[in-house]
């Protein structure tokens, strides 16, 4: 992952192709095991709010475990790929596009169900959180463009 | 959008195909105009940590505006497509794989490039907000598959 820029004001990071997400790989903090097609995304962006990680499960497998939250909400966004997600006992079909906010509280577990890697992201925030949205937090400005 | 269910612990929408963005629009709360290519996300997802925008820019076109918030960081990931990114004076190539968190103060900007549409999302949340993250937040739990 390449670090673009980083000042007070912002902080920007290459990625890179979602196909190549299995290139990445971080060391689990829990069990120490490696684990591939994954990028947590906090510290190198410098983030206060909010963790982004990207994810890449592999054609035809599952997530190796169910888990919850205690205080963060979790919102999952298909970016490629089709599978099925489950909360509690509830089942359904994902594919692109598909947005799964769970609460803390809500068992998740998800799997590939195609032939070809599933793309996804999860936004972790802590629950009750946000005040001001939409427009409300934002101001216009008359700014000159250097582009 | 289709809403899939809804009941405590969760939350599921269906945004649909990223190249159909241009089918959904808002009626901006500030100026109520018509903004094309536009999904936000926060009461639909019933999200109480983050809300998430889908954003669709033609190609080579630039946002109308530049603007900055007040308490709300937010992170910029680019889906599909290709531009440029400004943050105050800076100006910055983006693609596909690019992640930009922007503090509040940050005055940011945004144009598409390219001859194809401009694909993103942006993740408001309030700075500073996030106390638990990686895995720390989360335990795993024994749990029937239903699938």
């Amino acid at each position: 992952m390449n670090k673009v820029t980083d000042n007070l004001h912002y902080t920007a990071v290459e990625v890179g192709d979602w196909d190549a997400l299995m290139n990445h790989s971080i060391i689990h903090p829990v069990n120490k095991q490696k684990v591939e097609g994954k990028i947590f995304l906090k510290s190198d962006l410098n983030a206060t709010g909010t963790e982004i990680s990207f994810n890449m499960l592999p054609p035809n497998t599952e997530l190796p475990y169910f888990h919850f939250h205690h205080k963060n909400e979790e919102t999952y966004v298909i970016i490629k790929g089709r599978g099925q997600f489950q909360v509690d006992n509830d089942c359904f079909n994902i594919s692109a596009g598909s947005v799964i906010r769970v609460a803390p509280e809500g068992i998740r577990g998800l799997r590939n169900t195609s032939n070809k890697p599933l793309i996804y992201m999860v936004i972790q925030s802590k629950e009750n959180s946000l005040e001001e949205y939409s427009t409300d937090d934002g101001e216009r400005i008359e700014w000159s463009r250097v582009w």
